[in-house]
């Protein structure tokens, strides 16, 4: 496989697909952007630079992603907020199994309730993105933020 | 019509120009964006998901957008400000009427003299784009965006 | 040569490799995103517009910019700190001699170690690019930005 330009628009539609569907609060919809057995993990540069385990969050397979989803939105107590994703142009590689290999800049602004809007994580997505039944689905999802101070507790997907 | 890589450059290009002719300033050139009969609205978020009709601003037709123009160039009294558009990547679909529909992510940045930027307006563009005259325009751009607290007043367009 | 979509895919390519590069602090791989000739030069808009010569920091060959990579890594005393590109989308166009012209916006967030992230830098890449031994580089690279007030100093490249 290789980086045709249908290839490229198709994974520049799976970016733009899923910030929306963050950005618009359809929570419920987001697992499905991961392959069955998918890894999303949220971890600061400082650990992920020198290999260390730990992690703000990190789910593997899609049912601890649909279990975070009922948490999001029916469990944990917080205050709403808005967020918003700016995703910059994708550094892209196909490895020789067809995975591709996707690296892009992001920047998540949140607004809470009456208040201005803030950098809330900026960031680097390190991404392995798969065919699963034809469409493209993010077998790892690495959120690696520069950011160490994240402004209060992180509630919903990055 | 469908989303040929050539329609999807055209509709790329057509944000890049929109947000450099806002950014550099030339305002005369914003109508010639939008269809004869184009629609822009800025709307809070919160006003747009409860269907509210209340708008920051809201242009019919070129004629009402060259008079606001003549107004942010000549008429407004108020301090200057650089804008900074950093628009994402966009989600595209071509209705039955060969109308193009994109949402994109948009962040604004705004520069006072002697001051550092900050974040001015975060939000996105629910767009629908036609042929008119052979070219790309905005038949329908509503900026929804999340801050509902708009830092002072909001003079040039989004 | 025209704006054919293989050189809109390599021209996207380029930047979104140049912004990797710098933010993962591969600073000895800058010069070469260059021609051998290549200026990088780095200026407040109010200068610019006024076409005035004053910059922050004005490189002209890859020798400067080897020499001032030098600086970075080893000799300036400075606070470390995490830098990170938002570009967006490019308006391009192809002169008579085969030059890309490209202005593209950019925004560049800072984070301080334990520090909230910050608006660093926001402007437009104003931009010459060449073939050099078939690969696309920057033959002048202006990053004139909006915000007069940079915080702190201004180490690593934009």
């Amino acid at each position: 496989m290789s980086l045709t330009p249908d290839l490229r628009h198709a994974v520049a539609d799976l970016y733009a697909a899923y910030a929306a569907c963050l950005d618009d609060g359809r929570y419920e919809e987001w697992p499905a952007f991961f392959t069955a057995d998918g890894w999303y993990r949220v971890v600061a540069r400082e650990n992920f630079d020198r290999d260390l385990p730990l992690s703000v969050i990190s789910l593997k397979g899609r049912p601890m992603m649909v279990d975070r989803v009922v948490g999001i939105t029916s469990t944990i107590f917080h205050a709403p907020y808005y967020q918003r994703h700016i995703v910059g142009l994708p550094v892209l590689a196909v490895a020789d199994d067809a995975t591709i290999h996707a690296s892009v800049n992001y920047a998540v602004f949140r607004t809470k309730r009456d208040m201005a809007a803030e950098i809330y994580n900026v960031g680097q997505y390190i991404d392995k993105i798969d065919f699963e039944d034809g469409k493209l689905k993010f077998k790892k999802k690495f959120c690696v933020y520069d950011n160490d101070l994240i402004p209060n507790s992180m509630i919903y997907p990055i």
